[in-house]
């Protein structure tokens, strides 16, 4: 069965799920549509995502879309199967405290991160009011994030999911706002712990042979 | 092992769980904070959830928080101890794929229909540029559901935890906007399939008792 991702490499989603199949040792093939207008078309909205969006996974006829539960699916079939990495605890307790972290991503994270991208690398206005308030907002989110990994080296102790959902974004921002997450220990360490894994690594070299 | 659920029947997001309780037949205990600004004090914020939100679970000495975290942990422990309804299908394929629409109605439909509740409701300011935009946002999204739902009773075929989530966001704004849902003739069938489902009434006496 051949995995194959519909999605760009520079693209956080897409690079939330490539990092997701790195973990995992899961082989894929990534098939990036022609420009970003492609995924807004017609016929991209009926057959691939009906919002327009990537990354799309398909396994061999099973298609599935949304990163987030793209990787939930990988893990749910393929954990175990390639190597020991365990994205997501065999516990219920500790898996439902990893899927705890995935919606703390989902909600207070990424929405910020992403719109600090938006303005400050797609859209260029890194002075907008927004991209202002946004690096405000941040500022607050880490610090409840230092908090949260006081004594810990993840999230949830090991290394989950939840850890991996978090990086894809900051890699984009992290070099021109390294302050925010260094000047907090505990922040500071844990991403140090996340871009130095190989499988983020191995993400990031398909993204710059792009 | 008892289950107490932090949270105000009055909000979106703790109906979600208490809907989800009600259809796998769970007993549960409600206990709602003195009021909004306590889940911002700083007791709550280090004992309860971090970024001040509600709902918030214990089952017994175990605590989990956000909504759709959950819920998910609800499934995966009790699903099948209580009754027969499945929310959750043990298919990895089928699960994957009520995973995807969990994320779209996360990302693509609560976020509008929020900004409708927040405005219309809380705010009391439903002539403001947000809501007016809300509202064609909601309309969109609501003729890509009318698509996703054809020939189907619900998202994924057979009700689920997707379906279950998009409801109580629905219930606060249907009644002033019935005819963005009913238009849609798809999208008017299943919304009154799930409001007319047992498990959420119950869920709404509650509400209506506090």
């Amino acid at each position: 069965m051949t995995i194959k991702v519909i999605g760009f490499a520079r693209s956080t989603n897409t690079l939330r799920v490539i990092s997701c199949l790195n973990e995992l040792g899961i082989p894929y093939q990534l098939e990036p549509p022609a420009d970003f207008a492609a995924i807004k078309k017609d016929d991209y909205l009926a057959k691939k995502h009906p919002f327009g969006k990537i990354p799309v996974l398909y396994d061999g006829d099973y298609k599935i879309s949304e990163s987030r539960a793209i990787c939930r699916y990988l893990v749910s079939k393929y954990q175990g199967k390639y190597n020991n990495t365990i994205l997501i605890p065999h516990d219920v307790h500790e898996a439902g405290l990893v899927d705890q972290f995935i919606f703390y991503e989902s909600f207070y994270y990424e929405p910020v991160v992403a719109k600090i991208i938006i303005h400050e690398i797609v859209l260029k206005t890194p002075e907008s009011e927004i991209a202002k308030r946004a690096l405000k907002d941040l500022d607050k989110v880490l610090g409840v994030y230092d908090k949260l990994l006081e004594g810990k080296e993840y999230l949830n102790g090991e290394f989950s999911l939840a850890d991996l959902f978090h990086y894809p974004c900051a890699h984009f921002i992290y070099s021109s706002h390294a302050d925010l997450w260094d000047k907090r220990p505990n922040v500071k360490k844990w991403l140090n712990r996340l871009r130095n894994r190989d499988a983020w690594k191995a993400s990031l070299e398909k993204k710059n042979k792009l």
